[in-house]
C-alpha cells in the first residue's frame, strides 16, 4: 500500500481542516469530499484537488476510498459510521462519538465485527504539551495526584448546533482527564445552565476517582476571554498545560521548568497517526472505547447537572 | 472612650500576631496577654508591652479589659468565648467560630442577648485585592456570574492541631464565596483526603447555588508552591485576586486591567474594624451568622466527603 | 483603475509573502514574479496564478505592471529601484532602502522627478500595537519620555548575505524610534561583533536626542530564545509592545492596562496601504525620506561600532 | 573573640536598618549610635538597645567599638571614614563610597595603612538571586556574553540629596556589571537629565567592553512603577534576575528555569560577612578598590552626559 484514499464527509469547519491535513500528509491522498451543501463541497474539493459529491453514501460506496472521516452533526454519526463500517471502511468519528450511549456501543462492536480501524476525533490528545505532560504526571514528577483542573472557555456566536457545551469542548477535557485516571470515576457531579444558547453553554463538572482523587472541569461557550488549560496537582508540585500555546509548566519544590517543545498542529498529527494504523495494521492511539468512556461522563453530567445529585458512574444507565 | 483595652487569649502564631497588631492600632490597648505557656505569654507581653498571664479567666474577668480575642485552639473557642460573653466582653474568635454547629448557634446566641460586639477572624474579609473584586463583580464587570473558583494551597509541616485543611484553610474561601453568593447553596459536594497529616489535609469542594450558579474550592496542606487565588468567571469576563500579592484583574471583552492597590496588612485592617465597631457602637463587618454559615458548609463538606453523595445543605444538620 | 497590477521581483522568503499578500488583497492582482532561480519563480507563480520571468526587467519594462516591490538582496536594491522608477513604475523596495546612503538620495530624487509613489518596507509601521503604542505616548500616557528601549533578537542559521544584523533587523526598530522622536538623533554610539556570521551578528546601539532623551537598541541573530520588544519608559509610566503577539500594556501611577487588539497582518496592511496610496494618488505611510533616515542612523552605528567613539548624526558622511 | 562591638553614624533610613540589623546578628552588638539630630538618635536606640550621641566623633574614638558604619550623606564620608579608619576602626562606608575618585584613593590607602577591614555597602552583591544569576553566567549557561541591561526605576520624592541618580541608584548595577566584566570598561556613554530633581534624576549609561561587549543601565526616580531587574543576553540564552523577588530566570535553547531560592535580606548577609570577616580576618566580599572602580564609572558617565562624548575609561580622570 503506497497511499491511502481518504474521504471527508462533511465540509464545515473541522471537514475542511481535515481535508487541507489529508492533502498535506504524504502517503495519505483525498479522494473526495461531501457535503449536503454542493457549493461548500465544491469550494473544498477545488482547494484541495478532490472529487466532491453531495451524497455522504457515495463516499462511503467507492471501493477506491479506504478510510472515510465523519464531520458532520452529531445526530448523524450513528448512521453513517455503521454504514461505512459495514462498507468495511476505516472510520473516524468526530468528537462525540454518537448522541447515545447505545449507538456508540453499537459503532464499537461493528468496528470490532469488521475488523477495521476505528477511533474518534479526540485532537487533545496529539498536543504535544498534553503528552509532555501526561508524562511528566506519570514518571511522578508532582508526587501523589490530588486534582486535575481544566478550563475551556471561549465567546460562540449563537448557531444551531445539535449539542451543548458537555459534549461539544469538555469532552475533550474528558478524555485527557481518562488518560490520567484509567479507571472510570466514581461519582459525576455537575451543574450546567444556559445563559444565551438553546442548549447548555457552561458546566461546571466534578469527578470524583477511587482514593479520594478529583477532577474538575469549567467550560463555557460565553466569556470572551479565551482559556484552555490544563493543571494537575500534586503533592509534590503542579504541572500545567497552555493548550493553544502548548507550554507545558512544572512547578516542584526545587524549580519551575518549561521545556520548549516545538510546536506541531495536533489535527495534523491525529490524521497522521490514524492513517499510519491503517496503513500498518496497528491498533489506532484513541480506541472506540475512549470515545464511549468519555461520552458516558458526558452523560452522567447532563443527568447530574439535572436532578442536582451525584450520579453514580457504574450503573446510571 | 478614647482607648479600647484588649486582652488576647493564646499566643501560638496568630495571637502573636494579633498582639503586635492591637500595640500597633492608634485606639487600642493590649492590655494582657494569656497562654497555657508562660514563657511563651511572657515573651509576646514583653515585645509588646503588656501583662501577661497563664489562666485565660484572669483576661476574661478583668473588669478592665473590652475586648477579648481568642486565638486558641478551636475545640476551646466555644467555652472561652462563652465566659468571655457572659462577662460582657466584645468577642473574636479566630476561625473556625467553633468546632460544632451547636456551639456556634450558642455563641451567636450568648453574643445577642448580652448585647456585645461578636466577630469571627475572616482575615481575608480585610484584603484590598478582595474588596475590588467583589466591587467589580457586582458592579456587573463580568455579566453573569458562572463560577467562582479559589486556591489555597501550601505545604504544612506535621502538626498536632484539631480541624482539617478544610475547617483551617477552605473556611477562609467559603466565606468570601458566601460574599459573592448570598443565598446559602443547595448541595455541597466534596473529595478529601489525607496523605501526610491525621485529618484531611487536601480537599475539593463543589457548591451548587440556585440559577445553576457554581463555586469550586481546592484546599490542601500539601503543594510546595503557594497559591492563593480566586477566579470568578463570568458571561462577560473573568475577575482574579491573588491573595497574597493583593493583584486583581480583570479581563472583559475590551481590555485587560490592574488596577493598583495600595498593599495594606489585611489583619490590621481586620483588627482596627472590629474595636472600630466596639468604640462606635456600629455591627462588625463580619458578623456571627456569617462564621455559622461557613462553618456549616464545611460540616456539608466533610459529610459528602465522607459518605460520597451530594449534601442539601438545608436539613443536612 | 479598478485593480492593480503589481510585480514581484525577489521570490526569497519575503518575496514569496508579498506574492500571497498581492494576491489577497481584492484590489491588487499579481502580475509577474521574477526571480534568477526560475524553479523558484515558477513555485510561486503557480501559488499563486501569476506569471514568472528569470529576467527583472521584464517585469520593470511590463507597460501592464503600475507597482513593482523589490525583494531582491540589498546591494541590487539601488539599480533595480532606479530602473523600475524610471521606467514611470510605483516602487517598494524592502528594507535596507540601499546599501549606500548615496543609492538612496538617488532613489529618492528620481522617485520624486518622475512623481511616482516611492516607499520603503518597514512593516512594524503597520503592527497595529505599534501604531497603539505610539498613540498612546502621543497622547501622554507615560509623560515625557526619557528611554525608548528595543530587542530584536532570534537565532538565524548561517547564510550568505550582504548586509549585517544592523541593516537586516535594527533598521525596523529604528523606523519605529524615528516615529518616536522625529528630530535626528544627536549622537549615535554602537558596540558591535561577529561570533558566527561573517557579518556583525549583534549590535547595541545607543541614540541621543536632543533634551538628553534616549533610545538603546539590542538585536542579534544569536540568542535561542525570541525577542521582539519595544518598552518606552516616561516621567508617568511604561508602555511595552510585544512585536510578535500584538500586545500593548500601558502601567501608570493608577493601574496596568492591556486594550486587546484584533490580530492583523501587519505585511497585509502594509501593502493594502501603500497601493491604496498608488490609486488613491495619496502620499505613503512611509516615505522614501523615512528611509534614507533609518539607513543613515544604521550607517553612523556602524561608524561608531568600528571607531569606538559617539557619532554625530549630522555631518558624519 | 566572642562579639563584635558595632557604631552606626547616621540615622536616616538606611542608618535605621543597619541598627536593626546589627541588633540581629547574633555576634555583632550595637554599641552605639549618632546622628546630628538627637532626637532620632534617641529613637533608634530605644529601638534596639544601643546608647546614643549626636557627635560622630565619640563613636569613632570609643575605644569599646570595634566596627564603624557609616550611614550619612556623601559628602561626608570621606572626612568620617579617614577619621574611624585612623583611629584604627573597621569601617563600612555606604555608596557612593565617597563625592570625589581623590577621596576614595585617600580612604583605600589608610585602610591598607592601619592593616583594618574596609568595605563599601554595595547590597545587590548580597542578593542571593544576583549570586546565582552570576554563578550561571560563568557557568557558561548563556554561551558568550553580549549584553547586560539593568534598570532601577522608582518614582522618589523631591528632597535635597547631595548625588544624583547615577552616584545614588545605578552605582549598585555598576558594581553588579562590573562582576561580570572584571576588566574596566573601554568606554562609557551616557545621556542623563533633570526633570523634577536638583541633581540629574534619569540616566541612560553605555558601557563598552574589550571584545565588543556592552552593558547598559537604566535608571530613574521618576517613573512610578518600580522596576529593578538584570537582564543577561549570551549567544546561547538570557538569564533574568529579579532583584525586589530574587527570582532568577535562564532561558536557553531546551528551556525555561527558575530555581527556587529561599528569599534573604541583602542587607543581613551584607552585615554579617563583613563582621565575619573582621572577626575572622579574612578579606571582605566588596573591597575598597569595588568601591572606586563603581565610582570612576559613575564619574565618566556624568562626564559623557555633560560633554555628549563616549568618555574613555582610562585617562579621563
Amino acid at each position: 500500500m503506497e497511499s491511502l484514499n481518504v474521504g471527508v464527509i462533511g465540509c464545515g469547519v473541522w471537514g475542511r481542516n481535515q481535508a487541507r491535513v489529508f492533502r498535506e500528509i504524504p502517503f495519505t491522498r483525498l479522494h473526495t469530499v461531501s457535503d449536503v451543501d454542493e457549493n461548500r463541497a465544491e469550494e473544498v474539493a477545488n482547494l484541495n484537488g478532490s472529487d466532491y459529491t453531495c451524497d455522504p453514501v457515495k463516499v462511503i460506496e467507492d471501493p477506491e476510498i479506504e478510510l472515510v472521516s465523519i464531520c458532520t452533526p452529531t445526530v448523524t454519526h450513528a448512521e453513517l459510521g455503521l454504514r461505512a463500517l459495514e462498507a468495511g471502511k476505516h472510520v473516524l468519528v468526530e468528537k462525540p462519538m454518537t448522541d447515545t450511549l447505545a449507538e456508540a456501543r453499537a459503532l464499537m462492536d461493528v468496528a470490532e465485527k469488521k475488523g477495521v480501524k476505528f477511533t474518534v476525533g479526540f485532537v487533545e490528545r496529539f498536543n504535544p504539551a498534553v503528552s509532555k505532560a501526561l508524562e511528566l504526571v506519570k514518571m511522578g514528577a508532582i508526587g501523589d495526584v490530588i486534582l486535575a483542573h481544566t478550563r475551556r472557555l471561549s465567546r460562540r456566536p449563537l448557531r444551531i448546533g445539535d449539542v451543548g457545551v458537555i459534549k461539544d469542548l469538555a469532552i475533550h477535557d474528558i478524555d485527557i482527564i481518562c488518560q490520567l485516571f484509567p479507571n472510570g470515576p466514581e461519582k459525576v457531579f455537575c451543574t450546567a445552565g444556559s445563559l444565551a444558547h438553546s442548549f447548555e453553554d457552561y458546566a461546571n463538572i466534578s469527578l470524583r476517582y477511587s482514593g479520594d482523587r478529583n477532577a474538575f472541569m469549567e467550560t463555557n461557550w460565553l466569556t470572551p476571554r479565551v482559556r484552555r488549560d490544563l493543571t494537575v496537582t500534586g503533592s509534590e508540585g503542579i504541572v500545567t498545560v497552555q493548550y493553544r500555546t502548548q507550554e507545558v509548566t512544572l512547578e516542584n519544590n526545587e524549580k519551575l521548568v518549561q521545556p520548549f517543545l516545538r510546536y506541531e498542529e495536533p489535527l495534523y498529527r491525529e490524521l497522521e497517526s490514524f492513517s499510519r494504523s491503517v496503513m500498518d495494521d496497528t491498533p489506532p492511539v484513541v480506541s472506540g472505547l475512549d470515545g464511549y468512556k468519555a461520552l458516558k461522563i458526558c452523560t452522567a453530567a447532563l443527568l447530574s447537572a439535572k436532578n442536582g445529585e451525584a450520579v453514580s458512574y457504574d450503573g446510571f444507565e
